[in-house]
């Protein structure tokens, strides 16, 4: 069985950017309104912060059900992890993901600034220098024959995008505009000639990009 | 955790048939070509049938994909078992499935005549005679924890939401028409006092209508 790279329910604006500017402790998207980008994911039945038993069980819901669906670990980019930048200053603090993250598998955080790893609940994080095919073959021997998610954010997705290693994303495109910000595209159609695109607009008005290689 | 009792990947004509007339061992959907109404699925990466490493990776890969996901055990009505009906003559053949059935769960076969229960590969099937309550409860059980998967066909979907058992349902509908068969529904629109909808057309031409309760 084929181990795949998969970008799963990454969100970006109209205009393609997948943060704002000056992202910080209080502000992981910057100056973007969080709430703009991945409300659509909130309102599902699925959605993995979602503490009660209502949610919507349409579209949508087929998107972030699929986020644990044969996934056995995960590449993110240290600014997903969290605000830090250079040497860490601070082990205490252990990322924006809480003593429960979302994720249920290991983690390779992609850092010039490695640490120890350290499990959060049944969630393993580790600190990784290295190029993007170096850590992929990590995180697939980890992942234990299941595919790898590749969590964001927009600039990791691009080095993997450049070095040709993502073999399926689903991007959700919001009615936003950030006019700056973290970008993930100018527009999807520069990746046409790697692969396949549908695009499913959703009723809840956020519109479904899927690639898979050609 | 909820049970859900789910309807997954059923296909149906433009006019609301899941299958024609005159079922019989050689032609399981009667006067209907099966690949009218399943090739949209077919045709995906994920299709348990699928024996090569291709496939669209598209918005229909999520429905094929979503089959085994959560899924405990799955509960049909014996035409989807095989042609044969009233008392059983041959016990020697063993359904449809062949030898390496997709279902990897219980399965429940509606009957009015039982016969012992047997395994095929990782798929078991049970024979049960009783109401659509009754046999609900019996997958339930037997399926630990995980939701139930409504198999079909379209009687036995009809009569488990004649009783109100269905939480929610996925219905592809094809570009084609049978005129006459075994009927899922007049119209989607008889469902919409008791379901939320969502209408998705997918890019390979086949329609995908979600429903999940009010």
């Amino acid at each position: 069985m084929q181990q795949l790279l998969r970008v799963q329910n990454f969100c970006v604006s109209m205009d393609g950017f997948g943060a704002g500017e000056h992202q910080s402790l209080e502000r992981p998207f910057g100056h973007a309104d969080p709430g703009d980008l991945v409300s659509w994911a909130g309102a599902t039945a699925s959605w993995p912060g979602r503490t009660d038993a209502g949610g919507t069980r349409g579209l949508d819901d087929y998107f972030t059900r699929d986020f644990t669906h044969n996934i056995g670990a995960e590449i993110m980019g240290r600014n997903k992890f969290g605000p830090q930048r250079g040497p860490w200053q601070d082990h205490e603090w252990r990322g924006w993901w809480g003593d429960e993250p979302p994720f249920h598998t290991p983690v390779f955080v992609m850092t010039h600034h490695t640490r120890p790893s350290f499990t959060l609940s049944d969630t393993t994080f580790h600190f990784v220098d290295g190029e993007p095919a170096d850590v992929l073959e990590q995180a697939r021997e980890a992942a234990r024959g299941k595919d790898v998610r590749l969590g964001g954010g927009a600039t990791t997705i691009r080095e993997f995008l450049d070095a040709d290693l993502v073999d399926t994303m689903h991007v959700a495109v919001s009615q936003v505009r950030l006019g700056s910000g973290v970008r993930l595209w100018k527009s999807p159609d520069e990746l046409l000639d790697r692969f396949h695109q549908e695009v499913v607009p959703s009723p809840s008005g956020v519109t479904h990009h899927l690639f898979w290689r050609r």
